[in-house]
This record gives structure tokens, sequence and C-alpha cells, in this order.
């Protein structure tokens, strides 16, 4: 079916809310995580639209700027550290090993694709187990194009050395299943919550509950 | 100094508050509005980066289903539309008719341009006793692409008739201040709230707390 198996990274593999008690610690509401999530992919995407690029944790951080300033805190840069560290020390869902051990088993290779920084998560990946079973950790500093646009996975298709058509992109986010489709690569939908796809973006070629369907899904 | 403004209109010309209660009426917490703007405009965007397009209506829909989904609420088009509709109801603020005012007495022509859709606005311009100060208000339906892609911009500018370096900018939204100066406007940022500028996009070449001090900059 496909040669290698994208994966997104943030929310996809790694559970955010841990970072809400950061938030909170840092005197915001607790729902100001999902703010500053949206927020910052919203930001990172408009540059990418007007052509440009700044790396995630300039933007995240500057969203989260905003926010304590709102909230009437200074927001300092030891604040703003204190809760953007968070984001190393995330977990994997517990679908991810397993599912991932299945897939590289049978055959197929590997790669993360985050709009994040790559460095970010090696501590979730080696924590978890599934160092072993990515074959590249790629982030889009390289092609310098957040995804959805389409020279970020272009870049890592070139990186694998193989057509976009023999990749598939596995993630919880539909604007990434959209872009990645019309890049031309498959699309597969992890849909953790059953969430209604949205009718704006082109619909995946796959929807799974979990990695654990997904291997029982393209592995074989 | 510039030829022509042009105005943002969601949230920097209308008063986005009132929507809360509607988020609230159809079963949602009153801090999903904040999630469900951030939400639309980063699925926009990302279909924009990945060189397609949706309406407004269509997008923010789309959240707004998955928001309630989320929440357990049955997402009906009825129950969509219901909250949506206050989009058409909302009211400027106070500052922005004796701000346009004077600007269009000192000679200034002034337009909209709105991620939106151009109708959405009718009522509010019109109660806000602003309509005739506009020359034009247009929408992103015909570049087909949302600011700040810089092809949102120049359509503008054609509309006009004008060099893009003749028009200038106004708006609460960093990320619309970057993509208009990018593609060759000045840019000039309302800071309502005294809000830090991110760091990652081109700063504003004015900044101002409202419409009453954009007028006494820029109106001579």
């Amino acid at each position: 079916m496909i040669d290698v198996l994208v994966l997104d990274v943030n929310e996809t593999m790694s559970d955010l809310e841990p970072m809400r008690d950061r938030f909170v610690a840092a005197g915001l509401p607790a729902h100001s995580l999902d703010v500053w999530f949206a927020s910052t992919l919203r930001d990172g995407f408009a540059l990418t639209a007007a052509g440009t690029y700044a790396d995630f944790r300039t933007v995240a951080g500057d969203v989260l700027a905003t926010q304590l300033a709102d909230a009437g805190v200074e927001p300092t840069e030891d604040t703003i550290s204190g809760v953007l560290s968070g984001m190393t020390q995330l977990s994997l869902h517990p679908d991810v090993e397993p599912g991932l051990r299945r897939l590289r088993d049978a055959g197929l290779r590997i790669i993360t694709l985050t709009n994040g920084s790559a460095a970010m998560s090696e501590r979730m990946f080696t924590d978890g187990g599934i160092m072993p079973l990515l074959e590249h950790r790629l982030d889009v500093a390289e092609p310098q194009r957040w995804k959805p646009h389409p020279d970020a996975y272009r870049y890592a298709a070139a990186v694998c050395d193989v057509p976009v058509e023999r990749m598939g992109l596995a993630a919880v986010h539909p604007w990434d299943i959209d872009g990645a489709r019309r890049a031309g690569l498959q699309g597969f939908y992890l849909d953790r919550r059953a969430t209604p796809y949205p009718t704006a973006f082109l619909p995946p070629d796959l929807v799974v509950p979990d990695f654990a369907a997904l291997a029982e899904q393209i592995a074989r």
C-alpha cells in the first residue's frame, strides 16, 4: 500500500494534557492551553501563507506572552520557558508503541514530521521505547514552511527518497490530512474522540480510532 | 502618506464579545468563543497554505461542529446557524465611526477587506453610520486566498487601482499587519489592550490604541 508512514507528533503521538498544569501554575486559566495551541498553529500557518518562516518555539512563546499579558501576568522569559519546557516532558499515547512496533514488523519505514522541533520529542521517543523504530525524525526547519504547505511533505519524501504517492501521513489534525493529500500522500485520520471531520478539508483515505487500528488496517 | 486605508473587520472594527452568549446558549463554555475564532483562522490559513480555499462560513461552521461534538452536543445545522448568525448582529467599537469620519474628511479613501464575507457586516456598517464612508467592502472570495497571503492584499490594490505602497492596513491582528507589510503595504497596529507585539512578525509602521489615535496620526 505504502512504503513510508509519516507521523505527525504533537497530539497525534503525544498527550498534551499535562501541559495544562503549567498554564495554571503560570497564572492562566486551564482552558488557555487550547487557545494557545490553536493560536500557535494559526500564527505559524499565517507566516507560511505570507511566504516566510519562524520556528515553533518563537511562535509559541509569542502567543504565550500575549496570553500572560492579557491575564495581567508579566510575560518574563522565565515564565515562558517554564511553561514551554513542558513540551519536552510529554508522554506517548498508550496505543503508539504497540501500533508502531507492528507496523515496523510488517516492513513499513516510519518517520516523524513535526511543525515543532525534532529535538523537543527526543526524550518522549526514548522513554516510550520507539526511538529504534523511527528511521528519521524531521521538522520543518529545513523546508522553512510549516505543514500543511506542500513543501513540508515533499521535503520528507526527498529525505526518504520515495515518491510522495508511496507515503501516508497519520495525524489527528484534519488540516494535516488535507495538506498531505493535496501534496500527493495518502492521509490516515486518527480519530481518537469520534470528532466530525470538517467538510472544508479533503477527506482521509482511512479513518481509525488509534495506532492499533491503523496497524490492523495497513500492516499486512 | 497613503491614499487608501484598508480596514480589517472582525475584532478590528467589530466587538465579538456578544457572540459569547450564543456559545453558552448552544451548550458550550464561555471561553469556547476564543478557541473557535483562533481555530477558524488556523483552518482558513491552513487551506491557504495548502494552496486552496473555503469560505469563512464553511470553515467556522466546521470548527463549531467539532466543538459541539466534543462537548456532547449534537452539532445540528440549526444550532450552528444559531451561533454563527450572531456574526451579522455585531456592533462597531465606539472609536470606529468618529475616527473613520475624520480620516475620510482628510481625503483618505477607505475600504474594508475581510476573511469573512462582506455581506456579514452590512448591517453593522449601516447601523454604525459608516456605510457612506466606505468606497469598497471586499472579501477574499475573489482572490480565493485568505489574508495574510499576498494575493488578498494585491487584489484590494487592484480594485482600488493604486500601488500597494500607497495603501495602509489597520488591524488588531499582528498576522494581518505582517502579511500586509510583506505584500508592500504599510501596517497600522490597533493595540486596544496594550498587548505585546509578537517577535516573529514584522513590526507595524505605527502603533495606536484606537481609530481616534490613528486619525490623529495619519489624517493631516
